[in-house]
Formats: C-alpha cells, sequence, structure tokens
C-alpha cells in the first residue's frame, strides 16, 4: 500500500487566486493591502521564509514591507515597532517573525500587535479569543493543517487526531481548532509516555514537534491520515517533515509531502488574511 | 475494590487559611480585600452559589459586592458595569456569574473584565495568556481539578488524562495547564465517537461535560484517577456529579466526591486569587 499524497499546493493556489482578486479589488478601491514583517534575527532560514513570503505577497498584489530590526533588537524595541505598526492606519497585517533575539519572550512581546492586524495569531489574546470562539486570525500552520483536511475531505466529526507537539504557534491552536470541528483532540509531545501508542490508536496524526523523521511507521495506524508540519533543514540545504515518509507512506492511508503541502498553505492563509485585515 | 476518596475539603481549608491570613495583612496595611460578583439572572442555583461565595469571602475577611443587575440586564449594561468594576481601585477581584440573559454572549462580555481582577479566568484574553504561558488566573474550577491532583500528590508528567468536556470554563483551561504539568492530554465531548473506549485508556479521567451520571464504570480503566467536575441538581435540591459514582468507585483507583471535592477548592481559589489581585 501507498499513501495518498494529501498536496498543499492547489488549494494553495485557489487561496493566492481569490486573495489576488480581492487584493486588486482592495487597490482599485483606494486600499492598498500592506504587510508588514518585523525581523530580529540573522538566522538564514528565517531570512530565507521572510522573502518567499515577500515574494508571495508580491504576486497577489500585496504591499509586504520587511522592517529588519537587526539580530541586536531589544524587547522594547520589538514591542514599540510592533506598536507604530499596529497604529499605522496603511498598514493591515503584522507578522513578527521568529527567532527573536535570545532573551526576548516571544509571547509577552506579541502582545504589542494588534489583534485586528494579527494575521499569524501571535497574540496570546488571539489564542485566547480563538479558544473562546470569538474572532480572531489562527496562526497560519494551524489553519492550514485543518483546510488541507477539509480541502481533501477528510472527516473529523467524531474522529480522534493526535497533535504530537504543543507549542503556542501550531500544537495548542491546532488542537482548538479540531474541537471546533467535533474532533476528539489529543495532545502528545516529548513527555508523552509511549508516543507510538498514543499515536497509533488515531484517525489522524498531526506532526508538529520538530524533530525530522520523529514518526515512523509504528506511529500510525493502517489507512490513517498524516499530516506533516515540520520543516526541519537538512545538512544539504533542504528540507524534511517530522514523518519519516518512506515507512510511513506504507502504511498511512494519506500524508502530507514536505515540502508541498502544509508550508504553501500557510503562506496563502498569510496573505488571505491579511487582504481581510485589509477589508475591514 | 473500592476507590480512595480524593476529599476536596482539606486541600480548601488549607488555601481558605493561608487567604485569611493573606487578607488580614493586606486589611491591616490598608488595602481590604474586595471582590465584585456581577449578576444578571433570577436562576436559583446561581443565587445559592453567589452565596456561597459571599460567605466564604467574608470568613476570609474579603468583602464581597453583589452587585445584581438583575435577570433584564442588556449586554451592553453587563459589560459597562465590568468596565467600571475594573477601572475601581477598591476592587481586586471580579466575577461575572452564570447564566446571563438570554442573547448575552458570556466570551464577549467577560473581555471587559481587567485581566488583573480577572478571577475567575473569565476573559479571554486570560485564557489565551494561560495558554500561552503568561501570567494570569484560571478559571477557578479548572485550577482546582489540577490542585486536587497535586495534593492527592497523582503524578501527571507522561501520564495520559482524558478531559470530557470542552467548555471555555473547564475542559479547555484544564487542557492548558495540564499540558503544562507535561500530562498527555486528550479533550473528548459530546460528539466523540465510542467515549468508553477513549477514556478507559488514559490513566485520568477529568468528567466535565455537566450531565449526571455520563461517566459509568465502563469508561474508567482498573485503578485510574477520576476527578468529577460535574454539580448537577437533582429533583430533590442535592447535587450529583457527572460520574455514576457507586460503579465507578468499585473500578476506579480513586474518585472526589460530590458534593466535597471539586466545589470547595474552586471557592478557596477565587478567595486566593482575589487576595492575590489585591496584594499586586
Amino acid at each position: 500500500m501507498t499513501a495518498a499524497v494529501l498536496s498543499g499546493r492547489e488549494l494553495a493556489a485557489a487561496v493566492r487566486a481569490a486573495t489576488a482578486d480581492e487584493a486588486a479589488a482592495l487597490t482599485a478601491a483606494g486600499t492598498p493591502p500592506r504587510l508588514a514583517v518585523v525581523v530580529a534575527t540573522a538566522d538564514e532560514s528565517s531570512a530565507w521564509y521572510v522573502r518567499s513570503i515577500a515574494r508571495a505577497a508580491e504576486k497577489a498584489g500585496i504591499v509586504c514591507d520587511i522592517v529588519d530590526l537587526g539580530p541586536g533588537a531589544t524587547a522594547e524595541e520589538i514591542r514599540v515597532r510592533l506598536g507604530e505598526l499596529s497604529a499605522d492606519d496603511t498598514v493591515h497585517g503584522i507578522i513578527m517573525q521568529t527567532p527573536l533575539p535570545a532573551g526576548v519572550n516571544a509571547q509577552e512581546t506579541a502582545l504589542a500587535i494588534a489583534v485586528a492586524k494579527d494575521v499569524d495569531g501571535a497574540n496570546p489574546v488571539s489564542l485566547g479569543r480563538l479558544a473562546a470562539g470569538l474572532p480572531a486570525f489562527a496562526p497560519a500552520t494551524a489553519e492550514a493543517v485543518v483546510r488541507i483536511l477539509e480541502h481533501h475531505e477528510v472527516p473529523l466529526t467524531g474522529r480522534h487526531v493526535a497533535v504530537v507537539g504543543r507549542s503556542t504557534v501550531v500544537g495548542k491552536p491546532v488542537a482548538h481548532l479540531l474541537l471546533d470541528r467535533n474532533a476528539t483532540v489529543t495532545v502528545c509531545h516529548s513527555r508523552t509516555a509511549d508516543l507510538a501508542a498514543v499515536t497509533s490508536a488515531a484517525d489522524v496524526v498531526v506532526a508538529a514537534a520538530g524533530r525530522a523523521g520523529l514518526i515512523t511507521a509504528e506511529h500510525v495506524a493502517p489507512g490513517a491520515v498524516v499530516i506533516d508540519v515540520g520543516t526541519n533543514p537538512t545538512p544539504d540545504g533542504g528540507l524534511v517533515g517530522d514523518v519519516d515518509a518512506v515507512t510511513v507512506a506504507d502504511k498511512a492511508g494519506a500524508l502530507t509531502p514536505v515540502p508541498g503541502g502544509v508550508g504553501p498553505v500557510t503562506t496563502a492563509l498569510l496573505l488571505q488574511h491579511t487582504v481581510r485585515a485589509a477589508a475591514r
């Protein structure tokens, strides 16, 4: 058996196309949508990611400002800049790129992003609103997981989903989004005893631990759906997920590829959130 | 086999005693701690609960104001009053009692409670801060679950906890508190397929569905620890939990009683939160 490939590319293309239409309409109406990405790191893979967002934004007709504060920026400098962008009526979406300089608390700092412009759901207030069922942008990666499942018509109501990873960026918000869709949700993590026993009892496994190859065939029930959120850099400059695709593909029913799965949908959703923020 | 009784009374008494000491010290220092309970319902069990909080507060040396807006209060009236209390320097803790009048969104309304005074963790912002690891008061009931487990030295790291119920008041925040303590957490609910299969795989079951007798022996692994959050009124004016204690006590390793389990700890924590808010 070989798992079906749950590509994110077609969904991402559809979201980007709809977003470009909305962006064009907003621009024609005198409100060119604008995204600001605040960077405070010299990290190379981060720089690569930011450039890919900027390129995608440009193609969609969204102005993208990269606000580089340098790797020496203090928490206060980052907060002040996020506050200024939050108050700037010409800016509709704000992304605070990670990693931040050592010692800067990402959660605390993200409180300075206006909720209405928090297109990557980084502000803890957005997470709380999401959990409480109030309007807010979800972190784009977490939303991408659910959108891919929906796009490929994977049923969620009453199904058991194991989320591996408890980060504020993916694990926790994806758990809330899945609960909203009536899934039974188990959140596993590095301290989970017998991870394979827990995940192999699930209909769907969401791998978001940030550890290359963590999820192997023994972690997956025959026929299960596996969503790979991992983006782990390889020594040769490539990218691998948290799932050992070679062994898992022989056992799972369906699997997202890396690259080409969650990643492109995430970027497309960041842009979609930005035009939605601009349309308000 | 008969399950050990995980009483909440001793823990509640200890928390109340420590709280009374702190309240006395604050009062002596010129800051008498003050709790405001906003009520907008004619519901009888709610009125009973509010009176019990007021009595407990008085005994602990905390001033308790019951702010009764009547069952006809509008969302706007409740919000305005919560805002006034949030701005009043003599008030340290604010509880928004439920139920609210029909049509009033509790989550939306609770946004008007200042986070620093949100002693029952009702504001979605408090929930988001909690999930993100930032200082905030947890809903007292959710915290009571974890405090009882800790008081009775039930290990949580790496253990599997099934939480039955996904409310913003208990299920979701207790999931975050348990994840913080390194438990593997499954959130189940009314749409969970084969609830008994899921809960009987867990080391600890937290029953917070609000349905009398939902959890029976078949839902519980032999020797498991069961925390009963339910407080369901009986026709004769009594109170029963979500757990069918008669059958579960023969199979579980330990079980909280109703009443006398989570309830008294919840009330004690509300008061402890209030003195902590006053001490800032």
